[in-house]
Formats: C-alpha cells, structure tokens, sequence
C-alpha cells in the first residue's frame, strides 16, 4: 500500500482551459480511485493526432477545461474497489478504449469494440459517477477519452490498462498505447499479409509507419507507401517501405498506377489518412480474386464510401479495424513483448523528447507535421 | 474409345435464333473435342437467371444464334489431345467458370477466377481456335460460357469440367453446377457463419435459398429472410429460414429493422439480389465488431455501393463472391458428396420437370417466377 492511496494526490498537470490554446501547467487535485479504477503515476507521455484533435475542438462539442493525453506508460499507484487484477506498482499503459472482458465483444474473438469501455470522446466523467477525479480549487477538470495522461498522477477504469512486463522501459514502449499498435494490429491482425505479399500503405505518418512496420514484419516483399508529401519517403525506407508513389505525380487515379506496377493490384492496402479518396483509391487497388484493404484513418461526418459493386463480386474484401483489433489488457502486453523480442522497433517512431514543462512544443511539432512521436518526460 | 470420337456428331440442340424469341430444336453437327477440350453427352440440364437474361440480351451485345444452358449433368463422349484428367464415361458437370490449374488465381487458395477461363459472357467461341464447335448446314452457332448444354452433345474445354462421383443421380446433382452452388458457397465459404450464429439472407430465389441452405448446414440459430415477396416465405422455410422481413412492410430502412430484431445486427449476411439498395441494406445490417456481409447478387452497369466508412471502421467487413468461392474442378465433387452423404438437400430446388423438346416451357415458369429449378431431360 503507498502512503498516498485512498488520499487527494495534489500534482502537475498540463490544462487545456480552452480549444486551441496553449496547455497551462497547473496544480491539480486527483482524487483517489473509485470502484473498478485504478490510480496511475505517470512517466512517459506521448503526443497524439487525436489529442490535438479534440483540443483543436474544430467541429466536435468542446469539452473544456480538459486533462488531454492518451499514449503513456505508467506505474500504478492505488487500486479501487473490486480491482484485483492490478496492484500498486505494477507497469502498465492506459488504453483510451477499453476491455470489460463481460460484454458481447469482448467475449468475441474478432472484436475489441468492448460496449462498456469504447472509445467515447465526448465523455469528460468517468463511468462509476459520472464526475471527474480532476479538480482545481474545486473547479472540475474533465478527462479525455478516459486516459488524460498529461499530469503526473490520473485514474483511469481498470478495463483501461494492459499490464506490461515491468523490464520494458516505459519512455520506450508508451507510444504502443494508442497509434503505433492501430497501425501495427491493422496489418498484423486484420490485413494479415503472407510472406512474400505486395502491400500499399496509404499515408506514412506515424499510424502508416507502423502498418508498414507490420508489413515488414510479416515478410512482405514489396512495401509501396502512397503518400503525397515526397519529403516521407526517406523516414519510411525505415520501415521497409520499398517504393514510394505520389498521387500528384499521375494523371490517373492512384490505383492504376499500383495496378500497373504490380500486375493487377496489391494482395493487401492499409488505409491510414481518413481521406475518403483515400480510402476507395486503397480498396480499388487491391487485387480480385484474393485483395484485402484495411480502413484505418478516421473519415469526416459527411464522406460516403463510394465503390462499383463488382470491385467486391470480383472477390475483394473490404475490412475496418479500430485500433488494429487488439483487445488492450489482453493482447497490449504482447505487442511490448515483440518489442522486448527485438521483432518491433519502437525507436524508430520516437523523434523529439520534451520536459512536461515544455509539452506545447510538442503539439508545435505535431501541427507543423515534424517527427513522429514526441515522448513527454513527466519527471524532467 | 466411343464409336463417335473424332467424328462430328449430329444430335438435337436448342437453339436460340434471336433474342427472346422461343427456342427451336434443330439438328446441329457438333465437331470433336479439340485441344484440352471435351465432348459431353448432356442427360439432365437446367435453367438458370443467367440463361435467360442472356437469351432476353437487354443491354448486352447479342450474340445469335447462340445455344444457351450451363446448368447440367453428363458424361464424358471424348476427350481432345492434352486432356488427361478425363475419360469417356466419367460422369461430370460442365461449368460456366473453369480453373486451368496454372494461373496466378487457380495457384492462389483464396481465388476461384481463373485467368483463363473466368465467364465470358461475349465469347461465343472456345478459346482453342476461336471458332465454334456447333453449327447447322455449315452455319456456325455460337456457344455460351463455354458450355451450351441446351444440346444432347456439346464442347468444353476441360477446366470447365467437374468429374464427380459416378454414383451421383444426375438428374438431382445437375443443379450443383451453377446457382445452388453458388448461394451454398457463398455462405460456407465466404461468410462462415458460426454454429449458434443468426443469418440474413437477402433474396430468396434459388440462389438466396442455397445461402439459406449453407447457413443451416452451419448450424445458424436464426436465419432471417428478406424479399419483396412475401409468398416465398413458405417455400423459404424448408431450407431453414426462421424468420421473414419484408422491407415493404416497414416505414424504415430494413437494416434498421433488423438491427432491433437482433440486439444490434447479424452477424453475417448474404445478398443474393443484386438490387444495390438490397446490397447496402445487406452490409448494413451486420453487427459492428464482428459483422460480415457476402455479395453475390450481380448489379447494373451503372450502380454505386454507398456508405458512411465509419460503418466499415466499426469492424464490419463487406466481401464479394463469384460462384461461392469454388474453385469448380477441385471442389464441385465435395459439393457433390455433400448431397451423397445426405447434409444437402438438393431435392428442395427441383420444382418442375420438363422433357427437352418442351425446353421453351422451362423459360415461362422462370419469367412468371414459378418454382426454382426446372430440370430439362434430355432423353425424355
């Protein structure tokens, strides 16, 4: 038992008062956990699309003041209520979505959509009461997809935390807990390549660096990576990205020109932009008879998927996945162990580190589009 | 060595002269079996959609005259050079599709759309010479994917023939040849429902009862039937339908109503219509996480699948299917046993009987609607 549980832990957090604005690190009170919660010391932090997402707020129900974060790696500090599961000290990632391990989906061997614990980002409460566990000076401070991983201590329910080998190092493996694992999961659990397959990775940012690690991984033997900033191309020869096409550079639809390089169409494409012409031109370019494409990249409200049927009567296979279809406490600690194996490189994706203090250069270099992943030290 | 081998025979054959006008028996001269091709002496056939929407040529290139039928049982007359896998007297069953064994599809284990001898529904020649092996008084008349069984002796190239067990009553297992396997496949291959799974099946004509069939073969718990007529209902019910939507009865869309029928949705469906409005309701009412829906139906020219891609990010997965995903040389004759063995019901599918020279009477029960398969017999 640490001194602290079933106490108010006063702590560092960085605070998004409103939606575009610089965090402010503030001192904030993080109650102890409730039933089925689990109170996490934060160590290693990363920076996410969908952070800068929903702080942006550009469309969505702005949710504010507001704990962003949701890619760590922690140590647990006190376990609630009927959580038997973890115990203080264990290493673990927070997961935004999560695993109840009783409902319909996580009973079921394809999905990880759990109904109780599924990504809701609207929600700024935790589920048990529907308040927040964050204060200042009694102000509630609203969590963020259930993770907010920007302060030194927060509470997460414990259907949202993989427990991890505690020999993996945490400023390491904290980018696994949200895209590097999507991308990956999208190529290794649902695109599932043969060895020796031609595989199309639409978009190569962090998410697509992955799907093209998974690519790597799994023995692919031509990698194409479509992207269209050319600049790309470099970074993700790291990942095993073969052949670079930009869309900009043809006068034809992109999935003619993949169709015409590789004899009819590629056996396996990831779709990792949310572009909706992405995501036909990666459907389209897969090959009849046996081509699978994998949707990852979250489109807008409006887009419409838009196919001639006889793309799929002639055998293509059209998948979605959400986040690459591992259930988190249950597969999570198999994707570090990969990692701890030698087989995944993590380091490759981690490209600046920054103090907490300095955590809003960090959403500098994600919206000027630099690097992949920037680690947030909490203790620096 | 058969008596007539190498020589031309004369025999009957049903000839379309024009489009949609009646069939007329002639006496056609049919050649010998050239290079990888087969003589067949046809005893059983069937109609099928595709004969008569070939033969009513509304919207496709006509070709005339021109002897329709791909449905069928015979036997072996002789074979030409190369062919090594056949002999006179083996029972077998033509097919519109064939698999050459050597391409990049028949190589593939999930693709049955062989590079060379996939349908051609233009070809009205065999692909040894490009010439006909039926004609009249020196008149050449075309062939129709590759099989024209409406005749007592026709010319298959030998990736187009089915050897299956000679003690297999041809007269029952000639459906196997197209349609019925078709739908079984669609659902046994494709689809895979697990036991205890619940099934939507959208058409319940031969094809979407053949689905039917495939998921009660797999043990479904509930296989919901959805058609526009709701006197197919009673028929449906012989090839394990439980439950009977008709979209006309409801004011919302049939995928949400099926949606609240099933806590959620299917967890696979199988749409045999072709109508793409059907198609999208088909796709839209599986289950997220785990849904999984099969086109079979054939749509217009001109028709576009439609919808939000969140619905495909919410791990649901859409296929297509040409001929069930049987590859028809290596895998007609386990449907074949399937029958022998008593788990299919083939006898369910024969509606009506005619002899050949009323073959005409074949294509108005099928215009009306009436019954499913209608077997011609040849020597009657």
């Amino acid at each position: 038992m640490s001194s602290t549980a079933g106490q108010i832990i006063r702590c560092k957090a960085a605070v998004a008062w409103e939606a575009g604005k610089p965090l402010v690190i503030e001192e904030v009170e993080v109650a102890p956990p409730q039933k089925m919660e689990v109170r996490l010391k934060i160590l290693f932090t990363s920076l996410c699309h969908t952070d800068v997402y929903f702080w942006e707020a550009k469309g969505q129900t702005p949710v504010f003041p507001r704990i962003f974060g949701h890619e760590a790696g922690g140590i647990v500090e006190s376990v609630g209520e009927g959580v038997t599961d973890l115990q203080p000290g264990d290493h673990v990632l927070p997961v935004f979505t999560g695993e109840c391990k009783e409902c319909r989906h996580c009973k079921s061997e394809e999905s990880n959509m759990c109904d109780l614990l599924r990504i809701n980002t609207d929600r700024g409460v935790m589920i048990n009461d529907g308040k927040t566990r964050f204060s200042i000076k009694g102000q509630p401070i609203y969590h963020f997809v259930g993770t907010s991983t920007f302060s030194e201590y927060t509470v997460v329910h414990v259907g949202c935390v993989a427990k991890i080998n505690p020999a993996a190092p945490l400023d390491k493996v904290c980018v696994l807990s949200c895209g590097i694992s999507t991308g990956l999961g999208a190529t290794l659990n649902v695109a599932k390549p043969k060895k020796g397959s031609i595989v199309a990775i639409f978009g190569l940012g962090a998410v697509g660096l992955a799907a093209a690690e998974g690519a790597r991984l799994a023995g692919a033997s031509r990698i194409i990576g479509v992207d269209l900033n050319p600049d790309r191309f470099n970074e993700a020869k790291k990942f095993g990205v073969t052949e670079f096409i930009n869309p900009k550079d043809y006068d034809k639809p992109v999935q003619e020109v993949i169709a015409e390089k590789t004899d009819g169409g590629v056996d396996r494409s990831v779709e990792c932009t949310g572009n909706i012409n992405a995501m036909i031109s990666a459907f389209e370019c897969v090959h009849d008879g046996w081509g699978l494409a994998v949707l990852v990249g979250v489109p807008n409200k409006d887009d419409a998927f838009k196919t001639h049927p006889m793309n799929l009567l002639n055998e293509r296979t059209l998948k979605g996945t959400f986040f690459g279809n591992y259930k988190p406490r249950s597969d999570l600690p198999s994707v570090v162990e990969k990692y701890m194996n030698k087989e995944l490189e993590v380091e490759k994706f981690i490209t600046h580190h920054v103090p907490f203090s300095e955590i809003n250069k960090a959403f500098k270099y994600m919206l000027k589009g630099e690097g992949l992943r920037c680690i947030i030290h909490m203790e620096a």
